[in-house]
């Protein structure tokens, strides 16, 4: 089966072949398992799909969320991928004590596919690699592509900047609310959702978020960050939280707004594969790390060591793309 | 006064001549406010300090078990340095609704310094930023030096890559045991603290994670991870966790063990730093995140324009440390 093949049984909904060519731009193939990963970012390009970041402490509900979103998205006829960056997400697999998550409802259905992204051995190239996950599952065709994340990292940072549209999930009774605000996730969530509301201490947690909300000064026309409230293990709360990310969007598609978040995505994209490859070009020497541990020499001496430099700060030629 | 009465005031406690060194390492400054960091790491070397991380969700309870410890470690007539690099941390100041932990206990203690590391434009740097401090403090003559951070992502990683011993602190109820586990904190953690175990849920939490500590094979004289319960805002526990800390330290003392953390924790740093300069040298170019968007060229492309090459990743010289 030649690639055109496998892309063209990957947009009928074949799993298989969806998944071949996502460990082909995943790992950047030259041709191993007979595909090279240029070749499919060749022939796989376009699409308009709503990127979905979705981000949430661990425990806070967020693959029963997801699987009640897919829900509602599945029946109003979308194609949903997701990729589960989150190394706790039971989509991740790995359970260690059994997974209380299953996505039977979904297991059989070919407008949904679900793909766990490793998390080892991408130091500095996660973002990377789900960015060209992301930009694969569009390029198929899906409608909707849902990146999950944990926490309030600079990878999420980095990953929420692939997402067209973010939503962080809190729930009651950890003073998640306040210390995620307090932690800057304001400025990455475009949609605030408070799961598990029928728990105590849910109406609190909506009202100190609406409280912070109306501290924030905005300018006339910028987005104003919605609080849904949702309880996803009983699928409630879903339609009004589709409705709101659904209202993101249309904001987003006035004037320049989407184009500037696609550029940023590619951005952001273009900066994780440079970085990637820089960490392997750039290596730190055993013999190095020994000599400052030893006091020979200090930190920043080694490091200019290691760019092979004595300070210059200047870039290489930039030489614009073709 | 001249650099080295600034040392020697910061070795005598002084905490505005801790907070002008500690500002110009993280800085890395060239004389910027008549201090130079180089000349800083020149004057401030050695130390032996316990560098303890601690890491945990939002609202497990980190501050008030800092608070707690240093009580402990004050007690034992030892000097102790923080560092909060969780931006969450009521250490970070920046209060929204006012923060519940105060550490007022501490506030006029010469022996206690508490210090919040800014994650503000340190993307990539902030292990970098930290680890200048941790030797700073060390230098100084601190006894123990506490890094506090948050979550479980990458940060995290890089950051507890500084430490003797990881905490890993969790608290009853979210699910927190498990899904940390799978989330591979198995592997930075050095000890597990189940907070508020006052809490319903706390035995099980203990006891899930004593189990799931069973089924991990482990080499003979490897290290086996205690699970300490605290109940931090009552100080209660406290005195085993100081002890199984300590614990940890003497395994560590023991054959290499400690001076291949110390290497470990020199390349966390080099590497840091080298990334940081990488950053600021490779650029991604507006126009080059532009053409990505609009499909004019793609992801790898674009980044090796940016990286000025046609694919080579052989490393430049890596001269030795003098």
């Amino acid at each position: 089966m030649g690639l055109p093949d496998i892309v063209a049984a990957a947009r009928a909904g074949d799993r298989r072949a969806t998944a071949r060519l996502l460990t082909a731009v995943e790992n950047q193939t030259n041709g191993e398992n007979g595909i090279d990963a240029s070749e499919v970012a060749r022939l796989v390009t376009g699409g308009d799909a709503l990127i979905v970041g979705l981000t949430g402490s661990p425990g806070v509900g967020k693959s029963t969320l997801v699987s009640a979103l897919i829900a509602a998205w599945r029946e109003a006829g979308l194609r949903v991928g997701v990729l589960a960056v989150d190394p706790s997400s039971p989509f991740s697999g790995g359970a260690i004590l059994g997974d209380r998550v299953r996505m039977a409802d979904h297991a059989l259905d070919d407008g949904v596919y679900i793909r766990s992204v490793a998390t080892r051995g991408h130091l500095g190239g996660l973002a990377a690699t789900t960015g060209a996950g992301v930009r694969l599952l569009e390029g198929l065709g899906f409608d909707v592509v849902v990146v999950e994340t944990v926490g309030v990292g600079q990878a999420e940072v980095e990953i929420a900047s692939l997402a067209d549209t973010t939503l962080l999930l809190l729930a009651p009774g950890m003073g998640d609310g306040i210390q995620a605000v307090k932690a800057g996730v304001v400025e990455i969530a475009d949609v605030y959702v408070v799961n598990k509301a029928d728990r105590p201490g849910a109406d609190g947690a909506v009202r100190d978020l609406k409280a912070m909300m109306s501290l924030v000064r905005r300018e006339p026309g910028e987005w104003r960050q919605p609080v849904c409230t949702t309880v996803a293990a009983e699928s409630k709360g879903i339609d009004d939280l589709v409705a709101a990310i659904g209202k993101h969007r249309d904001w987003l598609a006035e004037g320049d707004r989407l184009a500037l978040k696609r550029r940023q995505r590619a951005a952001a994209e273009i900066r994780a594969r440079v970085d990637a490859a820089l960490r392997e070009r750039y290596k730190v020497p055993e013999a190095l790390a020994e000599a400052v541990a030893d006091g020979e020499t200090d930190v920043a001496s080694a490091a200019r060591s290691v760019l092979g430099d004595t300070g210059q700060t200047s870039s290489p030629s930039h030489r614009a793309a073709s």
